[in-house]
């Protein structure tokens, strides 16, 4: 069978409500969720147990009945499989890297490192409906790297000097980081992800050049990496707060199926604009006030979106302090029930 | 004597190099303004002590020439002056307002709060050459709104949440603060200044509507408060973040005669598709970096907008790391010497 979101994302237009899930469904505005982690001791902990990720991949679709569930990971795993360590402590704290040198390692070391989302993938797809699809995801190279090179708060300043001073230096982080990703990304598929999503979170604000050469170039290669082992492999991207003329040149140059529209985006616009499938945008902060601001702002993106093959989603990850009572509301206003 | 920038803000193309400023030129890369910023003894005691700050103004004018000066003041001294205590400890701490109650003060109390700046003003226009633009500025009703609501890291949240619960009682704080900046920039523009700039700074990433409603609007009153008081008055906007749609939005409805951009906009675009002056838009980064990565970055801006009316500026203020001899550099490169 399939399902409603993998129709939609191969461009096929249905006739009621659009699918529907959440970035970040699994998280901590849900009690089980809150449980399940707790019950792993840390989030790495939780991350590194099959079993118990499956079990919070889970839990808002039985919670919600959303059209499709996300393996529960962390971007940062590839950055790991690097070799290059990462802990947690409210936010993800790693030591500042300034060379790509040492991150050579081989796809054994790679894949012993993320062999447990590979593990919650098999385990988590015969539990889920048929027709609900299961996400993969990985962060994109840029994403990762501003990471890697100093985080992604301050106008990721790291990065972007590392990319000013040193261009070929900086150049060889990425293409290690696009060659990981595309290899992470294949494992997911071939473990049983439906479709993959690749979060670019930190793509706005970047000169065009930049943009260009860091977010969309390593994009590009990633999918046709993908699609060299697994012709017509469905792929979302996701270039948050990427400009609309830098929205354009992603969807028309990287190949990706889809691409996720953060809430600075009209959606009539990205409709009209954009030859993917688009996803989205609903403002995070207004499904956690609820009432009439929620209602106009679905109904907004309802009406923007109805011509077009759609897939409706948050602009960027639920908030812990969401009401499930909204996401409730969320639910019943998006499928008109 | 009316200067090159004032002339290129009017709308006329030069035939030279462009006017050349930088946003946050009196600063802490400046040996010469740590040494009185030291001597003020705290950051706010700059601010209110007029003959330091005409000092720090023209600091910057001393070395390398520019075209303008921006009067050294805060953003923040309008929130202190509607009566909500504003302290700085590495960045401004203020406690989270969520309620425009209270606010009601009147123009008596605004003027004895912000008389510094317009002292600064005073004391400095003699002082600098005629061809010389002194600038004035304000920080716009959203960007103070997100400081006054609770910050503005952390995409602004508490401003947006507001805005979505409670959209009368954000709109009258927006109103409040409308009031105050367009008081703010006649009075200095009655104190000498010959240009005012307003500083929009977290008006990126605003979901459309609210991007309208809290940016557009009331930077358009703004506008025409201070032109019926002024007409003429020559006014910069920089909505920093802004997406592209946006930005023509704000070009056309606001009434400002120039724009500043940010690095993520191609000059190209901006030049090609905005109606108003542009300024901008160096990558401080690039500044940083120096070497090849500012002459590349340098040569397209000059490129792009060799046909039309262009400030030359950074695309957001300089950082306090920049080697002085990146700024000498830039100078050379922007007026060919």
């Amino acid at each position: 069978m399939f399902g409603l979101l993998l129709s939609v994302l191969a461009g096929k237009n249905p006739e009621g409500p659009p699918p529907l899930w959440m970035m970040r469904q699994a998280g901590r505005y849900l009690p089980e969720y809150r449980k399940t982690r707790e019950q792993a001791g840390s989030f790495l902990g939780l991350c590194a147990n099959p079993e118990l990720a499956s079990e919070v991949t889970l839990q808002p679709i039985r919670r919600f009945d959303f059209d499709a569930a996300i393996v529960f990971s962390d971007i940062l795993t590839v950055v790991m499989a690097l070799g290059h360590p990462v802990s947690f402590d409210e936010g993800p704290k790693l030591s500042a890297l300034t060379s790509a040198a040492g991150l050579e390692r081989d796809r054994g070391c790679w894949r012993q490192v993320l062999e447990p989302v590979y593990q919650a993938l098999a385990l988590t797809r015969p539990r889920l409906a048929p027709e609900k699809a299961l996400i993969g995801f990985a962060g994109a190279p840029w994403t990762l790297a501003v990471y890697m090179a100093g985080g992604g708060n301050d106008e990721q300043k790291a990065a972007r000097l590392w990319a000013y001073r040193d261009r070929d230096g900086f150049q060889l982080l990425i293409d290690r980081l696009v060659d990981c990703v595309s290899q992470h990304l294949i494992w997911q598929f071939e473990a049983g992800a439906d479709a993959v999503q690749i979060f670019d979170s930190w793509a706005g604000g970047l000169p065009p050049e930049l943009f260009e050469r860091f977010v969309v170039q390593p994009t590009a290669a990633i999918v046709h990496n993908i699609r060299t082992v697994l012709p017509g492999a469905a792929i979302i991207g996701f270039p948050r707060g990427a400009g609309l003329v830098q929205l354009e040149r992603y969807a028309s140059a990287t190949g990706v199926d889809g691409i996720s529209i953060d809430p600075s985006v009209a959606m009539a616009w990205a409709v009209e604009r954009l030859g993917t499938v688009v996803q989205g945008n609903l403002d995070p902060l207004a499904l956690v006030a609820g009432g009439a601001a929620l209602q106009d702002a679905v109904n907004d993106i309802l009406t923007a979106t109805r011509s077009k093959p759609f897939i409706f989603n948050l602009g960027h990850g639920i908030l812990p302090t969401t009401p499930i009572e909204h996401v409730r509301e969320l639910v019943r206003l998006v499928r008109g029930a």
